[in-house]
């Protein structure tokens, strides 16, 4: 369920610290508003990179105090923030179950829980999710509106990517059985099993190419040839179908905004004079 | 053959349990229907894991007896399923050549044959490519049309894409022969011969890249980077095609041949029912 | 100068012999032109296994014999036939100068060559391009035109993707001179030289990644990083750059065959009324 | 601060050398501008050259003198060129600050800088920049038009390109996070830190796939081919986003906005002169 700040009424009047901390942290609208998204982006961002830095073994060693207390910091911080949200938002219930709602439950949540249970920190990575919201702060709408015409547009190929993607499996699980016939008697040979021979034709067929399994047969260089070469033509395919459809998505905002006096009509061509719905001439 | 249920006239009347199991197993517009598909989904998906699973020498040491019950079990029902479809079916022989009739046989030959041959059993990886009766159960209608758009806008490339296959082999081989000439002669070089050399040169302009050959000399280096950078351009032909091809396709789907009595401009929607140019009515 | 067969006169007369097997050999309009194009591309497809077999040791110590044999037989015939192609030929010089004519030249010399120069066989891989003449034989104007329309397209988008290329290179070089510095410093470091950079910048930027030379230090992966990122962006332009060409010439086929009985203009749009160029009504 | 040549005044008619080598230099209308250019374009590609070769270890051994010489030669003619192009120009804090401008002073200092600090002469690289002026002199407005069409296509796609990069960069964070989770603790693993998986995330998701780092256990391996498959389809979105705005650019140049009198059409081609669709002739 989304929580959209501009849909949730204004807090209670006489509570007016409330209502100020909503604007402050819904909106970028104020000043402070402003300030406060950019203070938490650059907080979020050093969080995400002290979580990558508790990976790395030799930095761990050396700096691991450093980095447990700020990731404390960065937690209680975030606590706060999510409390605070929690008490100036109107519908609770909306906002606790919205996208960003989980995800700032998410960012706090793993560090209590390492107290009971080693090694769950590393959910914390979930906090670069709620960098997205950098795009409301800068130049958000349109952004937004970019972000939408793209997501349209996968969506709208949604089923034709779906069937594209499961016709490729179906090939890929019988190209792979075919190489481990060939390729799996070889000493050394990489293509261990049929699930191993199935890794090496997605990382073949996508073009990746790890190189940590290959042919070394004639005949599995020459069938694995055959895979690239038809896999290449058949690749096009996805590219092509988000072209199609994210062209129409551009074409279809080129529409015109002109209404029909008549009928109402929306999304005339710009060459039309007559709404195509009722026939009466449409306004210049 | 395709084999269409639609087309099938409905069984005898007399025999009322196969036309029942013919509606049920060829249909899924009943309740009956749709829980057969599903069931059978599942069990072919699981038939599938198995023969992968199979083919994994630990898991076949420590679990083979399961693994061969379960083969077994699997080829009965499927045997089963197969001969209750041949006895419901009317035009038997136009499903039995029927491209789902012939998948439906192989996918349980391998395990009789397997009793004499041994090692032709992982031919019933073609299982996999029953669950494409998957898109007839979820939104069958749909996702087909969307299957169909794909496959009518590779077919109507396939010329282009034959020519410029056929184009890029010969291109391969002539930089392959090359690169042999260059680079055979080093010692520990992977080009051992030109069919290698040729080998290397599709990894190389599909942008899969093993590396388990790659040029070391600086000349090999560089008609290798040429190769690359022009194959870069020239690998945005396949992708060009299918893009226009789709393009054409879905505004195909969205042209109108009406022609306006009036002014006689061509081109409307399809849900347009006056002349966007005259405002005259549109004919039916 | 391209050799066009339909633009040759008609050989004399009187020499029926000769005017005859030019029919034969350059059309395949008739039962024996059709017969003689097909064996002489099995032929060809033939000599060009062949030559890719001699290169791989084992098959020419064991076959050496054999193949020296073959060899020369193909070049006996395929010189043979390129004496009679000049013969019936009527304008020699234009069909010796067309790129068939060099290619069908260059198929025969290196066997010749040989004789006196070691090693100079492998040119005769060029008869793989011979195979190019397959076009003509199977539905020939079809696959004809639709080489033309990608040609087109390709010629079109030239310019455009020259600029892009050389772009490409200039970033590339500055890039690799990046890594180089890094890098380069590292002990048993890949990056020996700023050549091998660029090198390494191009196996990237294409996306072959073959492996053979990788970023080892932090700073040399994020740099690779952030090149990958944005090269993958940037590498969207190839694409479009044909994408779009091969549309426009797509729809360009699509424009009306009508004649103007005014003005001769042809390529008006299907909705077309009158003629853009001079106002008369079109024909139906 | 862009410096056009075209925008700058002619010197003062009274310096009538200091004109002609503004004349000669900075524009290529004449037969000694033209091989001005011309020269110098060789003698930049020389010297970069030179900069790559000096990098590599072997050749700088042997020919270091020889090098030594040559760059030192370069940067003096170089240095003379830039106070040349200063002592002519009319607008010189514009050209001294323009692209061209730097680039050109950026080209010559590296070589007195290395006197006092050694390295730092690679930098020079950047003299590949100057490289693109050779679109000026190589039929110069056709092919900068080629370049604008792109540009004009690739910022007009900033917008969702940024979007989709920064969506991108989320996924394969959290993904990156993921497989050090599954990888991480196995002996010899690749994935030693979250830093370096989400570099692994990045070298997969962009098809390079160098194989310096890759799954070994089946989970890690099942993750990686979830991700490629789908990294997969998404990957088509920025080919996709340039492809339709380059499209939309080059429609734009071919687009009509005159307006028939008589029945009010939109949509002519610019060497139309009459309506298409009523045969009244158009307006200018």
């Amino acid at each position: 369920m989304p929580y959209d700040p501009v849909d949730d009424p204004t807090p209670d009047p006489d509570s007016s610290l409330r209502e100020r901390l909503w604007r402050i942290i819904f909106l970028s609208d104020t000043r402070a508003g402003r300030a406060f998204d950019i203070v938490l982006l650059i907080l979020i961002a050093a969080s995400v990179v002290v979580v990558m830095l508790e990976s790395v073994s030799e930095f761990r060693e050396q700096h691991g105090r450093l980095l447990f207390v700020l990731e404390w910091s960065f937690t209680i911080v975030f606590t706060a923030e999510y409390l605070v949200r929690l008490w100036v938002v109107r519908r609770r219930l909306r906002y606790a179950t919205s996208f960003f709602g989980i995800v700032d439950l998410l960012s706090i949540l793993p560090t209590y829980l390492e107290l009971f249970l080693t090694g769950s920190g590393y959910i914390m990575i979930i906090r670069v999710l709620r960098l997205l919201r950098m795009f409301r702060v800068l130049k958000m709408a349109h952004h937004l509106g970019q972000a939408n015409v793209l997501l349209n547009a996968l969506l709208a190929s949604r089923g034709k990517i779906s069937v594209f993607l499961f016709s490729l499996l179906s090939i890929v699980c019988i190209e792979g059985t075919l190489m481990y016939l060939i390729e799996g008697g070889q000493p050394d040979s990489g293509f261990t099993s049929i699930p191993q021979a199935v890794y090496w034709g997605i990382v073949t067929i996508t073009t990746v190419g790890y190189g940590d399994v290959t042919p070394v047969t004639v005949a599995g260089k020459m069938l694995a040839s055959v895979m690239m070469l038809t896999g290449f033509a058949i690749l096009a395919v996805p590219t092509g179908i988000v072209t199609a459809e994210l062209h129409r998505e551009l074409e279809a905002t080129r529409l015109d905004r002109r209404r029909c006096r008549e009928c109402g009509h929306v999304g005339h061509e710009p060459a039309a004079r007559y709404c195509k719905m009722c026939g009466v001439d449409l306004p210049e």
